[in-house]
């Protein structure tokens, strides 16, 4: 941040009154600018045996398969966001959102959500997937996940699967 | 938002290509101003039969009773936020810190996390609090706790506690 976002004047970083770390303040105006991490949520959508991933078609991790994710919205909540994302980037309608797993990525200020959902019907990549496919675990593309929240949920996932119990996973990615 | 934090020149509100929404765009430089929900992290400090509150010390609630939560910051993970803000809060540790209650409220652009907690040890009001103290469920001040999502939080927790399960608890505040 250069500038103001209030007044346009330039900012300086100094640590205001009662605070204890810097922050961009306005050298005219005094407006406090705050930076805080932002929410990713997506689903892992499952039908029969098999879960859903999507084939990104942006960067990063062009060409690379992924789960249906990307940045909360202001006015929407968490599972709004998830299914959101399912729609745009799967084409799919998903229910019974339950929240899987809270991942941190301090290095990046994201929190990753993934609800865990049953996929209804069909799917057809949006724009920003190349491809969107149903993979039962022995095909799944282990070298080929964009992401390490995507990778570690879809672990967990099929570890869990094998007694029936999914509960909240929270875990730091660092 | 007024002005361009890159540049400093004006922004106006337009929906980028590939984008559905409305977004802060600069008109001199172009850059794209994203706004997203802020994560709320805090604490629900059990010690024996009572749990922790603070009476608030600044508004919004000023006077008003509340567990201690504050915004997430860069670089921190979520159970990082939750500790610290019960520490500023509170002058409190606490220990194995669990998920309990995820709540968003879109109307305010926030996601309460709040992480039931063993409360380590002695507590004293930091500065934003004029108090800290225990209270058992029968001496809760339900008539001036400060925010919805701290009620919530309390009446799930004195209701699970009858069966001693906790699971997680995703709802929406309206």
């Amino acid at each position: 941040m250069n500038f103001c976002s209030q007044c346009g004047h330039p900012v300086h970083q100094a640590i205001p009154d009662g605070d204890d770390r810097l922050r961009d303040v306005c050298s005219f105006c005094g407006t406090i600018h705050y930076s805080n991490p932002v929410i990713v949520a997506g689903t892992l959508p499952v039908q029969g045996s098999r879960v859903l991933l999507c084939q990104r078609a942006i960067e990063p991790g062009y060409g690379l398969w992924t789960l249906p994710a990307g940045f909360m919205e202001n006015g929407e909540t968490t599972v709004e966001a998830a299914l959101r994302e399912t729609r745009e980037e799967a084409g799919a309608q998903v229910q019974n959102a339950m929240l899987y797993t809270v991942l941190d990525i301090p290095r990046f200020n994201n929190v990753y959500m993934i609800f865990r959902s049953e996929l209804e019907g069909d799917f057809s990549a949006g724009t920003e997937s190349l491809d969107v496919a149903l993979f039962d675990e022995k095909d799944i593309p282990w070298d080929q996940i964009a992401f390490e929240t995507v990778r570690r949920t879809l672990k967990l996932f099929f570890e869990d699967r094998v007694h029936g119990h999914f509960p909240l996973h929270q875990d730091v990615i660092r």
